[in-house]
């Protein structure tokens, strides 16, 4: 087949990059925290089992312990209550050719840099569109804020209240569904949702719309500012939990150069 | 770009199906079993961190712990000694590009349900290229043995002496290095060697010479049975686990229909 040949080759030549958008998974990597009444998420933590020594001779791995949520991470339909009962929803139901889909990007950094507590409207989404042309149906709209080049604690940005940090509202996340079908929405910090957005109304507006909904949600992603705003082929694929609410995972973005 | 374009296209029309190649992480995912001397892979465990309850009143998500070859897995350089000082031999620095390659099937199953101890030497690859031409540099070979639809205990097959599974010679696996440069090799059992590989020269001898040349594995495929003998483009990712020596990770294959 053509299209398979070419994308091969032209990986090879250049002609077509790939760009890893995935935070390296380490003892160091930041999670969520909820409320204290809450069950909370595990940091990534490991036990080395050999390192060419007695406990294995030319062999060197570890065994790992991580949330489902923990670093770069997808979330699939039913970690979400509006996701609950729809079919396909964990990681290892969803149709596989979800997880090859095309992207957008939409900049938000320099209104992100003044005001942590930014809520992207429908508005921003129909000025990008002025601009690049309508979102492509089963599209990934990627949320760009510059968050993932700030150091750990002005990443989370946690403050007495909660985190303060970037996301949709309601109103932007209902356009992108029901009117551009997109197939999820990608951000740079950690939750596709504000981190005040248990403010909000509904509470927690991306999660609930976009699981409800079927969509999937990307979180903890890195260089989005080496991508195009359209034409970018974003591969995300979760590992194959059996009935997971979402896993640490791989994203790549194919671009052309 | 017209690649990244018509990629996508053909995907929606089905031109280019995409298969899932990975086996279901759950608390039965069977893993490798070492000399009791050595350190163990851990297999697949979780604890449900909230499931829409009192513990996270909207969302269901679990932690998991897992060995970084649990499942269908990815093996870095530096997981095997010949492969300890290699620049990029671990997962988190390996090129991304390197991360979608094509691949070729080389079929011997019926040679392994005959000969559970089978070994693919050199004169079967040979035959292989006299049918569907030479191995494409920087492809990945898949060692097609149809293991994967075995139930858990033929799958294993371990007997006093240890587990009875097909894999490669050492002469078969310089041919794909020196010969061919590839960029891996994967199979359906659990390691890219025959179970009964500590015995040959080297012991070893896919984890010695791949990864003492910089090249990758993959184990516990599934559904290599849906894939042409050329023209798949794979798409195999893992986790960007800090100086990780492989990790679970879900492997698609890229089909033309
Ligand atoms: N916002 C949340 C509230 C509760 C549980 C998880 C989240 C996430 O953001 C997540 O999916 O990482
Ligand atoms: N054969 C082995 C011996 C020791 C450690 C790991 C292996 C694997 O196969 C693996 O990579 O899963």
């Amino acid at each position: 087949n053509d299209v398979l040949s070419q994308l091969v080759a032209a990986i090879g030549s250049g002609g077509v990059e790939v760009v890893d958008l995935t935070q390296t998974l380490s003892e160091a990597t930041p999670v969520l925290v909820l409320p204290p009444e809450f069950g909370q998420c595990a940091p990534f933590s490991r036990e080395v089992i050999s390192r060419y020594d007695e406990r294995g001779v030319a062999w060197y791995w570890s065994n790992f312990t991580v949330c489902e949520h923990t670093g770069t991470h997808f979330d699939a339909p039913v970690h979400w209550v509006s996701g609950k009962d729809l079919p396909a929803n964990s990681v290892d139901t969803i149709a596989p050719a979800d997880f090859v889909a095309s992207a957008v990007v939409i900049d938000c950094s320099a209104e992100a840099e003044t005001d942590p507590d930014f809520l992207l409207d429908r508005s921003h989404i129909e000025a990008w569109e002025a601009a690049h042309g309508p979102v492509p149906a089963r599209s990934w709209v990627l949320f760009r804020t510059d968050w993932s080049k700030r150091d750990v604690d002005a990443y989370t940005n946690r403050r007495e209240d909660g985190a303060h940090t970037p996301g949709p509202n309601a109103e932007a996340v209902r356009y992108l569904i029901e009117e551009r079908d997109i197939i999820g929405f990608g951000v740079e910090t950690i939750g596709t949702d504000a981190g005040q957005a248990h403010l909000l109304t509904p509470p927690y507006p991306a999660h609930t719309l976009l699981h409800g909904a079927g969509r999937y949600g990307l979180q903890c992603l890195e260089n989005l500012d080496r991508l195009p705003a359209t034409g970018t082929v974003l591969v995300a694929a979760p590992l194959k939990i059996e009935n997971g609410s979402g896993s640490p995972l791989r994203v790549l973005a194919l671009v052309a150069k």
